[in-house]
């Protein structure tokens, strides 16, 4: 057994921190949460969430115990360490959390972006396990991939490889939050079944328990459960989504061979809806010498504890 | 200095099987070729490779001097040292020439695909000489592309990572040799280039300098000539074709960040008629955190030379 058992995670959202200390089973023996959105000055925030990770620490026993911090942010960067130019985060500018947050705790810390944390917790405590070449995509308001080659993430040249996210589904597509146009994102986050929704509801006059709903106001949600009821307008939507899914998938493969694509985040839970496009488009659309050989799974972490698992998992490259 | 100051690099080809002997600078201090075609029985293809390899091996001084053989095959797969069921090539099976090759010369042996050597060549003699993360695309008569991050080209699960002319570029565009529809590879491989030229040449009645060729007998080679007489119809075909690649060199950006783009083969010639087209296309398409970041390059080995150069420099992989 390791001198120093325990890791600590924090992964760092727009509106909440929850950080967590984890075993290497993949426990979380002890978590607290604080508000990211009421600091307007970082360093407010930085002392409050370090001293309540102090006392979750002091809880389980002692630093001595903490091998290392991992934390997942949004435009985080594994290199520097910062935060940079995060758009849901209050603070618009290059903070250096990891360096802050080691100062102030006395661990070190790694730092990345939420989906590559969720792509080294997957390896570490979840389906990947062993695995040594996967695809994570994460599926939520967004969508954010971390691509893990030889057992190891893709950084890049830069710190931001893998915003697999940002790739064109569909040339001169939708409007995209980035300011170009077919973003996978658009289709395939919650936010994009959505969209699609509307767009069919209003093209369409074909009867749809979606109709009972403000159109501006159907959430990704709402079209699981009228696909619950055999709802063929929300099958429809779930087949479209998983189609381009599927589509984007293929193209990944051809760029890095995994082993597996794991999927993981909300519109995940939407299950054989839209799993079952995802899969069929996916294996259409491979090249031939792929077909049938990669494995398409879903995350196997709790949804409530994998972003801290997943940050967690980052504590564990710290050197003893 | 290595005590094993050289390496061999073989370059098998459709046509012919070129090698050569090369020191760590990347000359090639001797050369010879033998043809592949000729030979239905592949240990006979093999005899005779091995015959002429060992002749320049004693021409030089002796197996004592040679660190490794290092092979860039179609189909080539890095893990096993086999090639399988390569198209071009006369033997349809899994030929495990790595092997083969070991066992009648003496000296380890390795072996890739020959755009994944291409890129270990251009990081060990050429312009991605100290590069650690960069993308190689050949355009040749197909398109090819070698990954390299962290240093290291990119195999994936099954080694066959890479295939980058095989991703999308159209959906539902022209069919490929691959079966599928709308690969990079159908748009901006020479062949890709003088489909264009027909397809503009057929369906419109504009002048062209092309016209004076038969329709079906235009290469890409053509089309470079009528470009420099300012011809206007090969002048929009490459900036079509240098468009397509550009949309897609974007998102390949998104996957893995390269410090940068390195393009390779006969279309890469055709200089400023494609290459401004490539890279406005990508600047304006990559998300923004990457526009003027990433560098698009030329390789920088003689092309008669580099498929030699990029074999060998597998050779190096071999330890002392």
């Amino acid at each position: 057994m390791a001198t120093k058992p325990y890791v600590i995670g924090i992964d760092m959202g727009g509106t909440n921190t929850v950080f967590g200390v984890v075993d290497a089973r993949g426990h979380i023996i002890a978590r607290s949460s604080i508000k990211t959105q009421t600091h307007k000055d970082v360093n407010l925030y930085v002392d409050e969430l370090c001293t309540e990770i102090t006392k979750i620490i002091d809880s389980i026993g002692g630093k001595d115990l903490i091998r290392g911090i991992g934390v997942g942010a949004p435009n985080g960067n594994y290199y520097t360490g910062n935060v940079e130019f995060a758009p849901n985060l209050p603070w618009k500018d290059v903070i250096p959390f990891s360096k802050m947050i080691t100062e102030r705790i006395g661990i070190p810390c790694k730092l990345t972006n939420d989906a590559n944390a969720a792509a080294v917790g997957e390896m570490t405590y979840g389906i990947a396990k062993g695995m040594k070449n996967f695809i994570m995509i994460t599926l939520g308001t967004g969508v954010g991939s971390g691509i893990v080659i030889n057992g190891e993430v893709v950084y890049g040249h830069d710190g931001f490889a893998g915003e697999l996210g940002h790739t064109i589904a569909i040339r001169d597509g939708r409007p995209c939050g980035c300011g170009r146009k077919g973003c996978l994102e658009c289709y395939t986050s919650a936010t994009g079944v959505a969209r699609t929704a509307r767009e069919i509801l209003e093209t369409r006059t074909d009867d749809s328990l979606l109709r009972n709903i403000p159109i501006d106001q159907i959430e990704s949600k709402d079209v699981y459960n009228a696909a619950e009821k055999g709802d063929a307008i929300a099958l429809e939507i779930f087949k479209t989504t998983g189609t381009i899914l599927g589509q984007s998938l293929a193209d990944f493969i051809a760029f890095s061979a995994p082993e597996a694509i794991v999927l993981f985040g909300g519109l995940a839970k939407a299950g054989d809806y839209i799993m079952n496009p995802v899969r069929e488009a996916m294996e259409e659309n491979v090249l031939r010498l792929w077909k049938g050989k990669v494995k398409l799974l879903f995350s196997s972490l709790k949804e409530a504890d994998a972003a801290v698992l997943g940050a967690s998992a980052l504590g564990w490259e710290i050197e003893e």
